[in-house]
């Protein structure tokens, strides 16, 4: 087995502490990735605060970039030194319905998580990308392209994905009115990449004092969604909005502002929606949720944020201060997303 | 002013009796239909439930069909002998951009519903077609097709459409497996239009005695909902649900029936639905709603059931029976749509 070092909570309440992650040595169509970078996600929050007593030590992390160090036996894709990316699947059935159609993220037999997880191979749990090396299949793997700072890249691997596909699923594009709810890691980059597609676009935010900031990623309209004028006024305008909030909220009034057909979709996991019947049938209105997405769509978002110049706007952190930045995460303290500089743990 | 017989609810908790209703003098683009049956819709119970005192009388009835017997100035689509039909919109203001785009029950200033709304030019409540006289704009009433047997067609206008128009917006057809929840009055015409449209369908039932009746309607699978064992068999099958039912129930296990991108479109309205994230944002399934369609959704569908033969299932009631078909109504004992012949009214 390989060893390294990474970030870990032990226990429930516990402190972050460096700890030897122990990787599985290369199969034959593995490759080893020194992470150098690593973004902060709210999951990484959720996860930390829903460890169990006496469950395996919290290594998370999902969105990562760093260098191929070794190739199995059996790899194609990659050589030692390519920069490669990482994000939230790590590996899935292959064969069932939505494998086949590039949908790992939907495989019927639940797709292999970067951290969190159980290897489908060995069946040991998956750490995270908190750590200086990971191992993983190289058809999981992705070039990262030329012209991208790896640090801020890194969150294109799962904040990036996360509102690039919902954006490209439904279509968004020139004379569309497209709405991002809620300012962070999730939804500036839902901005950045709804106007490189060619959208008009609007953020809902609760803070009026981020109207600058939003203004500055591109976004031509800010609304202040505590406003409830402001918010009336926004009857059947959007063809779709993409809800990045992750706290849970009304959907309702962002039901009202979609046009006839118009689609609300959430990224953020609540225990329940609960639209209301009538701002549905009145208009016909769609509610979808969306998560991560496939890797043809992962490909494609690296390629578009390539062309575009689209990376995240990232806060950098030596990866042992991975604790503050959580706990300033939780605050909602951070423009836009942390990356964990795990040349630190060197 | 006009006057003719309807069948009302005069106050809460009251019987239903004979009563004058009084119509408008035909303005230039109007015609008199004299009413000779009109489907009794699960919405007439709801509205006869919320009757308020002091509230004007409850004429309800909002898919008829009759004869033209009189014509306004300026009418050019309708002679008198004309055999036509009325649905639930009766007029709507024509210059929003959902009028614009016939969609006229989104319309931005609210249609005027065939009962229960308020006519937009004298401001006096509408009183439906449970009445042998219906006065109605030209261009809101229908040519009723040729060979499709009146009784029968009648609940085209309301259950007809509301059915039609969602299958139709998803584009089932042939290579899809289509799911009706629930078997009734609005159920049984789903089943027979998801049919035609060249679909697979199932029929979801709490009542594992319908399932001869799907059969007979063309379903090719039944699935009895209280069985969990048959509902989780389910999982990723269905490209489309519509959920015919109009009681609040859980929709998670059909969002769970649904393939990848597939959808589940309500017409029932009850406080809230209350979709589980999780089981939405795994496939990134949708939930909509939709309520009846516009101009040209009906005569499409009028023109679609004309050429497959479709029409309702019915059951015919004199109208002065109407009290007790809704208190059946209310225990879903009718297959499947009461309709009342207004003539008993002569």
């Amino acid at each position: 087995m390989r060893r390294t070092t990474g970030m870990a909570l032990l226990s429930p309440g516990g402190t972050w502490e460096p700890f030897t992650v122990v990787r599985r040595e290369l199969r034959p169509d593995d490759i080893a990735v020194r992470v150098a970078w690593c973004g902060v996600c709210h999951t990484d929050l959720h996860a930390a605060h829903a460890l169990a007593e006496g469950a395996p030590p919290l290594v998370p992390g999902h969105e990562f970039v760093g260098e191929v160090t070794e190739t199995g036996s059996a790899v194609t894709a990659f050589r030692v030194g390519d920069p490669v990316a990482v994000g939230g699947v790590v590996d899935s059935c292959g064969v069932c319905p939505a494998c086949r159609d590039g949908e790992e993220p939907f495989c019927t037999e639940y797709p292999t998580e970067a951290y969190g997880g159980t290897d489908r191979i060995d069946g040991t749990p998956t750490l995270g990308g908190y750590a200086r090396e990971y191992v993983v299949r190289e058809s999981f793997a992705y070039p990262l392209p030329a012209g991208l700072d790896p640090a801020a890249a890194a969150p294109l691997m799962c904040a990036g994905i996360s509102t690039f596909e919902p954006l490209r699923r439904w279509d968004v594009g020139p004379g569309q009115l497209v709405g991002v709810v809620g300012l962070g890691g999730l939804g500036h980059l839902a901005v950045k990449f709804a106007v490189a597609l060619g959208a008009r676009v609007a953020v809902f935010t609760t803070s009026p004092g981020k109207e600058a900031a939003a203004r500055e990623l591109g976004a031509h309209e800010v609304v202040v969604s505590a406003d409830a004028e402001a918010m009336a006024a926004q009857a059947g305008r959007f063809d779709f909005i993409l809800d990045t909030a992750s706290a849970k909220h009304d959907v309702t009034p962002y039901l009202h502002a979609l046009r006839v057909d118009g689609t609300l979709c959430m990224l953020g996991i609540p225990d329940r929606y609960e639209p209301e019947p009538l701002a549905m049938a009145f208009g016909r209105k769609r509610l979808t949720a969306s998560a991560g997405g496939g890797r043809p769509r992962t490909r494609e978002m690296l390629d578009f944020a390539a062309r575009h110049g689209i990376v995240a706007d990232v806060e950098k952190v030596p990866a042992r201060e991975v604790g503050a930045a959580l706990a300033r995460l939780e605050r909602n303290d951070v423009r836009w997303r942390f990356v964990l500089d795990l040349r630190d743990l060197d």
